[in-house]
């Protein structure tokens, strides 16, 4: 859509009208604007009439909705759908003003990468056991292919490097890849990194700088972008700048973290993360720690992108603030935003926010977050009966379509896109487990994710059969890859491979809008749609039931010619469209246009 | 409820739960603390086991929702009431710490006087024709009685003023009123008077300073308390200030107005309300400004509170700003109301919001909004069938309880206790006219406000049956009020009456929480209930329906002894409740406890 000072606004409708206006909301008042009735575009296809009108673009997002008025009756069309209210603005259409999206990820597919656990390319810069004491205990080292256990879950390095991941680019391209989630790579006492000592420098144990650069120039060469994960909240303890405003009160590093008294039971004397006391809380009311994280000429947010990297996750996302709480989070994602984007205007930035993000993501600050929920977490428990602390529940289709809807609605549309959609990670229990190993359910899941409004990304191991020794989040879910092939489930990986095939092929799947099919307690399915200028709309229908077996769905689709996207198989004839009813286990999704 | 560090939360459930969890919202995160089951209080009535937990506070605003646990199950209890997925936040209940509501609004009725048209205390001080010219035209004394018409718009002024108020007050006692909203009473040259010339003067045409210190002296005996319209976006084109600043590009005044180049059309060079030249908008990005009229030590706002003014109605609210816009609204309303609570601590602030004000009301800026969105608009649309502009409209029940529940759900509790409530004002047709003067259907309407969460308010004149001459919004909705009783329409006056005497003495209507009841096309209903801490809880319900004539309509009421508040007529006998049948025409309150 163009970015100025108006924006083209259509709406083809079918009801009896006898005049269209478009409504928007104007420095709090609503303004109105007839809308004229056109030619349908020459490409067109179904019935209805065509309505547009000009959509004035000021601040930084516009809420809009048409009035349809009829004989004796008026209707407004918002997002909730047709209604004789105006409904509240939460409800109205939105359109975020110059607002500029990583498009290039849209397109593409993510796979995220524990680096410790994904591939050992290079043993010679391995932990070894004893070479250092983190947190009271000395590190060990793993050998591949020992099953996660308790006893290291923090202290245990299975010698996983970036130089691995070099190695694997061939194969992570042939996955259909273009994009990977990098766990933190700086310089850090744990196997899990999240506690850096050394925000400039990749650590020596996965290659150091060498190999960052040279996987920063393969994945270029592969078509493969990185985003790097940054924990801007916290850092560890025995990063430089806390040792030094520990040791004295009158450090110039004092104020970059927040102080208190250490309580009468002797508490920490400093706000940290979860009062984990490695992890000591960043004080962004300190200008010092604003420019040397975020947005300083030579901040950390910049650095990597001057290295070569594409883009920011940036770990608990909500919990950054001044003075020992989130205060100022959203003015300081805008600030890190906007240096990263002048270092790269096309970096792709979203935040870990476990929750509700809908307040953090009006256009300025992320990009996006990870969509755990609006998207992962009620998937998973729906398909597997039960939340991801292992609590039971009977969510149902109806139920998940409600709150998939809901959380799509919340966002304005270039927001939606560029949401990252996710099954699971290294925090959270693998799908495959979850759903007790069974592939047919697990691949419903994973078709919703490959559908969906948003980025899609996998984690690394699912797409070979990846599951836990024992039920729980992390750290079970942190397994080594194996790369003894014999060991992989072949048939899940040609269909993760084609069902990525089918994400990066389909325009509809990049750009549509999202519309809610069906629902019933097991099975689910939604449209994506996307209609060109000249009025030719692409489409792709998304179904899936969380049985093991065959279940035969029936959906209504739109008219014309649908074809299994996996298959290539055409559904009925020309004029197809209507009621159809297909097998829906495993997933399904067929392309029109 | 208790202001601290924590509130103590209840919850009496009769489903067979294993567990309850308390979850509420911290620093982005949910946290969660199990609630311990406790013996049902002693005066509680009705099954179903009782569960109480802590809620610890901070910050502005917490969230909150209950986790059930199930044998195999679980579910989320938010205002969106059960479900199996937790919901975005916007659905979790939510309170404000450490907030101050206006309470004493809580248990009044308001009564919105337009001081030119309510009564002639004194004639003396009328404006005469040809006393002056405003906007080019000389202004005219209008007679009495004589109906309003096009020509005399703005220029015709009747007469009323602030000693025909005071001398009104046995009458408005008798009414049950116990708040005057006065829509301007400053030196102004219009007859609605939002175009003020001097803020620190009463009009000497509504009896200047003597007639407001008698009409406080007065209202206060009969306890009735004033608030004043304040008109903080815009000053009349007369008033000194934008005199100066327009006299002089070097005048001091300059900064208090929005400066812009006239255009080559040769339009205004400075920004007014809508673009009338008669209203330049104050520039809020002068802090001269912000002190002038909002919180100086001298502002207008602490000026007419120290004068005894009980508080404000905001006119325009949304439209307050910086630079022309509405850029830093809700920072200068906050600003506006600390300095408003440092002169009156229970002062009532509330603003003009004609728009959903969902954003606006997060317990730091005004206490409360005008309801026209969440409540007025819909409730006429309804019962009139069509909206305040003409537009036809079939809205049945079943969608006005939707936009109901959803706009006093988007409020905190103490919040929604403090909206402003009403069916009409001097900028909206009159309710009476919009059903064609259908006494029933009107009374359906107000039984529906007097019975409403929030703080109601009636239009002068409506009790006993001014209507327009003719179809419209302002300026038809402004006849004189009669005062010959003879037309008067005595029955619905006493109806009105009882009804205010109904909603003053029930406590279930001033602090109870609100539960839609039933929703059909043609009739609506809804519950007040509000426990006490020793269990007892009172009740009252509310049935209206839209048909002129007698309607039966089928309602499951809570157990227990229900009472018509106006006939005292008891339903059936003690141990009532379940399914009762009602003539809900002109509306029903119930009571109970």
């Amino acid at each position: 859509m163009p970015q100025g000072r108006r924006v083209t606004v259509r709406l083809r409708c079918e009801l009896p009208v006898t005049s269209v206006t478009l409504k928007y909301v104007h420095i709090g008042e609503i303004e109105t604007v007839s809308a004229a009735e056109i030619a349908a575009p020459p490409a067109a296809a179904g019935e209805g009439r065509w309505f547009e009108a000009e959509l004035p673009l000021a601040g930084q997002r516009v809420r809009y909705a048409w009035q349809l008025d009829l004989e004796g009756d008026h209707l407004n069309f918002t997002h909730l759908g047709l209604h004789h209210s105006r409904r509240g603005f939460r409800g109205w259409f939105q359109y975020l003003p110059g607002h500029v999206a990583p498009e290039w990820a849209w397109s593409g597919v993510f796979y995220q990468i524990f680096p410790d656990r994904f591939r050992n390319g290079d043993p010679g810069n391995d932990v070894q056991t004893g070479e250092y004491v983190y947190n009271g205990r000395p590190v060990e080292h793993v050998e591949w292919n020992t099953p996660v256990d308790a006893h290291n879950d923090i202290h245990g390095h299975y010698g996983g490097d970036l130089n691995g991941v070099t190695q694997a680019l061939p194969y992570l391209q042939r996955l259909g890849i273009t994009g990977l989630w990098l766990t933190p790579v700086f310089t850090s006492p744990s196997n899990h990194r999240y506690d850096i000592t050394d925000y400039r420098a990749v650590d020596p144990h996965l290659g150091g700088e060498a190999a960052w650069d040279e996987l920063v120039r393969e994945a270029d060469a592969a078509g493969i972008r990185i985003v790097l994960d940054g924990v801007f909240n916290h850092t560890g303890d025995e990063n430089a700048l806390f040792r030094a405003a520990l040791a004295s009160e009158g450090a110039p590093e004092r104020e970059l973290f927040t102080w208190r008294a250490a309580g009468p039971e002797g508490g920490l004397n400093y706000h940290a993360f979860m009062d984990v006391p490695t992890l000591p809380k960043i004080d962004y009311g300190s200008p010092a720690a604003v420019a040397e994280f975020l947005n300083g000429e030579r901040s950390v947010v910049r650095h990597w992108l001057r290295r070569g990297a594409a883009g920011w996750r940036l770990d608990v996302a909500h919990m950054i603030g001044s003075g020992g709480t989130d205060d100022d989070n959203l003015p300081l994602h805008r600030a890190l935003k906007a240096a990263a984007r002048e270092e790269r205007p096309d970096a792709y930035v979203f935040g870990e926010r476990f929750f509700d993000p809908e307040h953090a993501l009006g256009g300025q600050g992320e990009d996006g977050a990870m969509n755990y929920h609006g998207f992962g977490l009620p998937v998973m428990q729906w398909v597997s009966g039960g939340t991801h602390f292992g609590a039971p529940s009977r969510l149902d289709g109806h139920e998940l379509v409600d709150i998939l809807h809901d959380a799509y609605h919340a966002l304005a549309p270039q927001v939606a896109l560029s949401m990252f959609n996710l099954l699971e990670s290294h925090d959270i229990g693998r799908a495959l487990f979850r759903v007790g190993g069974d592939r047919t359910r697990f691949l419903a899941a994973f078709t919703l994710l490959m559908g969906y409004a948003g980025v899609p990304c996998t984690y690394y191991g699912t797409e070979v059969g990846v599951t836990q020794s024992r039920a729980g989040n992390m750290p079970w879910c942190r397994e080594p890859m194996p790369w003894d092939e014999e060991a992989w489930d072949r048939e899940l990986l040609e269909r993760v491979r084609a069902l990525i095939g089918v994400r990066r092929s389909a325009h509809a799947l990049h750009r549509g809008h999202l519309q809610f099919l069906h629902a019933e307690a097991d099975a689910v399915a939604y449209l994506r749609e996307f209609t060109h200028a000249d009025g030719r709309t692409e489409r792709a229908a998304v179904v899936a039931s969380r049985r093991a077996g065959a279940h035969a769905v029936t959906l209504t689709l739109p008219d014309g010619e649908w074809r299994d996207a996996l298959s290539g198989e055409v559904l009925g004839g020309e004029e197809l469209g209507g009621e159809v009813t297909l097998d829906a286990a495993g997933g399904r999704i067929l392309l029109q246009g």
